[in-house]
């Protein structure tokens, strides 16, 4: 952070530093153009951008290709109490996530090696315990008997985990970044270890212990880039620095909506809306509206813009969201950046 | 458990006793006629149904009506590696769940109460910070330094602690009765306390600190049960024994299914198949399939019944449902015991 250059554009992410958040910030904003900013929860992010004089854009995890959607930042966009009237989504962003083991070497070779598990420090050895993943160890793991790390981030590594440190203690913790600080903390003759990314071993002075250790090689979280729509309407977010192959000419739109108490099918027919415009679904969700019990809010994405300019398919097919919904919210229009 | 009566059914709960899984198993299974055996996670609960000589029912937690779906359940349904291929859902409960502060009351009155929270032993207060739940305070708290329970428990009862217990610390275990368990085995000396039911409480032999703490007075879990279809293809589970309106003379009925890789609108189409027919959906669910990167199985629950023995629109619909989708799976017609 730079407390020198009041005039930077403002970017929340959830923290604390060297948290995937902060990559996937640092692969859109650049440190030298934008302030940074950690918060220390989802809701917090929100928040930063709501508020006047606050940040002009947040970074937060939607979904992992392993794991699934965030609850928590589903959450945020239920908005059950109006907390953030004029938060859009303005941009987003795919991360490969490759989790580490991080944490301190053993001082010595332990005696207890299994002919399964035969390592040496000079030569890696690939465990290959599924066709899509390819673990390296890079030091023992005998002396290790506590893992800490994100929820997420155990049910990433389940494989890995069972293979190598079955029965071994795990402690739950805020993000795989506080994680490795904790481990850091503990000091050198720590018996624990962290699950978090190889910039949060560098940036605590840990050890890697073995790299690439989750259930899937292809393993990436998806972010949203948010902004405030009512005090930067047209905003969006920056181009990744490091575009890969995406579809950056299509665009997608994310809306909430909440069903009559007598569905009636309902669902289907506002589905089908869209699919009438010719426009394509790409996500569906539903979390818990809290009107009544058993009543849900839907989150969708769908492919197309909303664009007051014109009177394009999105438009149309928002409009007459009104005939088949209890109620509606666009929740912003971005392009689209997955991988093709 | 009753080892001197080998003919009982078996019914595999959730685990350990006095959970809301054992709750809910009780609400339908009479501990005279089954035996009920706890389970240590939700994938053995499943596993128990899927095994040779195992269970003959399995009770699980599908979703809360403030937390919403539990992930564990839904990805064993996913079932990625095909573990379970003979499980289907063959009843529904739905169960109030009135969360308790559950641990050992201080020893002395605290003269440090705030004259918003004056409490008294024989006077219980009624602390409404929220116009849907009343939760009544029955000892002081002041002497609490540590809060033990499920994540869902503490996601469940957030308004409670942000109010009564903030800034305590917080310590996420496997089961709300294991929480309790582990405060009793503190002992009476214990400043830590666990989000329970009173059930667990009076199990375990602690004192209720405070009752339904929960956010929502309406607060419930919908339960399955499950039963092997290979074994036991027309079984049901039996109704439950206090049962309330419901809609029992309705069906629902459980599928999954996966999508080609390029869905050009075919999620809504899917839907459609069954509204073509006149059944309505009543849930949807994704989880990341695991067979390519941002792909995803889809589970939806709809209106009305398989019927092997006749043609009805269930049987038309999930027949339409090769020429749209790239897999699917029937899981289960179950009666409708949704509240009225």
């Amino acid at each position: 952070m730079d407390g020198t250059s009041p005039n930077k554009l403002k970017v929340a992410y959830l923290g604390p530093m060297a948290s995937y958040s902060h990559q996937a910030a640092l692969a859109c904003f650049d440190n030298e153009e934008y302030l940074l900013e950690a918060q220390s929860q989802i809701k917090d992010a929100f928040a930063a951008v709501q508020a006047a004089n606050g940040s002009d854009f947040a970074v937060v995890p939607f979904e992992n290709s392993t794991y699934g959607t965030v609850v928590f930042t589903l959450d945020q966009f239920v908005d059950q109490e109006s907390k953030y009237p004029d938060l859009l989504v303005c941009g987003e962003l795919y991360l490969p996530v490759h989790h580490c083991l991080v944490g301190h070497a053993s001082k010595r070779r332990s005696a207890n090696l299994s002919q399964e598990h035969v390592w040496d420090d000079d030569n890696q050895m690939q465990a290959n315990c599924n066709p899509k993943r390819s673990s390296t160890l890079m030091k023992g793991l005998q002396h290790v008997s506590m893992i800490y790390s994100h929820p997420a981030a155990f049910g990433q590594c389940e494989q890995f985990l069972s293979l190598y440190l079955k029965g071994v203690r795990k402690q739950e913790v805020s993000s795989t970044s506080r994680a490795a600080e904790m481990v850091a903390e503990e000091g050198p003759g720590s018996r624990s270890a962290a699950i978090s990314s190889s910039l949060a071993a560098d940036i605590h002075g840990l050890q890697l212990l073995a790299e690439s250790i989750q259930d899937q090689d292809d393993n990436s979280t998806r972010f949203f880039v948010l902004k405030n729509g009512k005090s930067n309407p047209r905003g969006l977010a920056p181009s990744p620095r490091q575009p890969s192959n995406t579809n950056g000419d299509k665009w997608k739109t994310l809306v909430s909506f909440t069903l009559p108490q007598q569905p009636s099918g309902t669902l289907a027919e506002v589905l089908q809306i869209f699919k009438n415009h010719g426009l394509n679904l790409t996500s569906i969700n539903s979390r818990p509206s809290l009107e009544h019990t058993w009543h849900y809010v839907f989150l969708i994405e769908v492919q197309g813009r909303r664009d007051e300019a014109d009177g394009g398919a999105m438009n149309q097919a928002l409009k007459e969201l009104d005939t088949k919904t209890k109620g509606w919210k666009w929740l912003g229009s971005w392009r689209d950046r997955s991988p093709t």
